[in-house]
């Protein structure tokens, strides 16, 4: 016995989410249809919206639905300092960390050339326009501790070494891995830390 | 800083799927936002419909989109034996357990007089007329081996009581709690092992 195709097809569907094996997608599917039909309805709208919706924000790249992100609309963030991360996710835990005051760029990856992930797909050709304008004078490069990140910080640092800014890195103090499970503490510390860093 | 509003009320539409916390809800809302577009507009889309369309089963009342279910439909079924359990996830954990080839009754839950849930809640108006038919000489009683699972147990025997049907119980050696987690062999034996069950 398996269930109805509809349900078998629903299940599918949600393995589609991050860390949802088989079981967690027939919880998923039963819990739904047993229970929450009208959180379901919701969930199902809200999904299509969003997707439907949600773009990129025209000035540094974070999701949003608006032309430009709350972040970039704000009077009160200092516009010299810059800070690049590969996530919107990365961003909030910065955020959430406290003690940064300027703007965001968000490059929604980082550079992998076998995967045909080069400068554009990142979105470096609009970070090389912000900086060009002049009001930026550093520009943290806060990609994630990973090999991929480092080369990416690197080849920005590189390519924007002609517009006479200061490039910074997280000091070290973050451990390997995905920014985004770092605890606040720990990034607050390595943000306040942080390194001049060259592309050298 | 929080997201912008569709993704916050995407986040917080997914807190609706069992287990799932504002951490896990955001990290799903963003892979879908960054990584999964047409994977979540097929699971969008899936949900709707799965809501839309998929009801009871007109006999045995487990979840189906057609008016009887793949096992209900199927001629190699023993008519003579009908299982009781409480979802159509406990049914599928017996079914895959394998050993059982009569019927099947699902309840959609037990009985619980605080939640207003009664005999019809579960449908045992339904389940009366069937056994009521004749063909039915042992109804197995596999709801919970929870104090509302028992309780459910009890009352359906006492409600049945006139019809001449056998009752069993599925036999000690299921642990305490939620059947659907019970590994295969352990609920292939107990089944195997079931006792008569009285409803005194
Ligand atoms: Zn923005
Ligand atoms: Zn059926």
């Amino acid at each position: 016995m398996r269930f109805s195709p509809l349900i078998e097809q629903l299940m599918e569907a949600f393995r589609v989410l991050p860390g949802v094996g088989p079981k967690t997608a027939q919880r998923m599917a039963l819990h739904l249809l047993e229970r929450e039909r009208e959180g379901g309805k919701r969930l199902a709208a809200s999904i299509a919206q969003a997707i439907d919706e949600v773009g990129y924000c025209q000035r540094c790249r974070t999701l949003t639905e608006a032309p430009l992100c709350a972040l970039c609309e704000s009077p009160r963030r200092d516009d010299t300092l810059l800070c690049v991360v590969e996530s919107p996710a990365d961003q909030l835990a910065i955020e959430e960390a406290g003690g940064f005051s300027g703007r965001y760029f968000v490059l929604h990856g980082h550079l992998s050339p076998i995967d045909g992930i080069g400068p554009e797909t990142i979105g470096l050709d609009l970070l090389e326009q912000r900086v060009a304008q002049g009001e930026v004078a550093e520009v943290v490069l806060a990609t994630n501790p990973t090999v991929e990140g480092e080369a990416t910080a690197h080849y920005i640092a590189s390519q924007l070494g002609d517009y006479g800014v200061r490039f910074s890195r997280l000091a070290y103090g973050v451990p390997m891995g995905e920014l985004e499970y770092v605890d606040g503490g720990t990034l607050s510390r390595a943000f306040n830390g942080r390194l001049p860093f060259s592309s050298d």
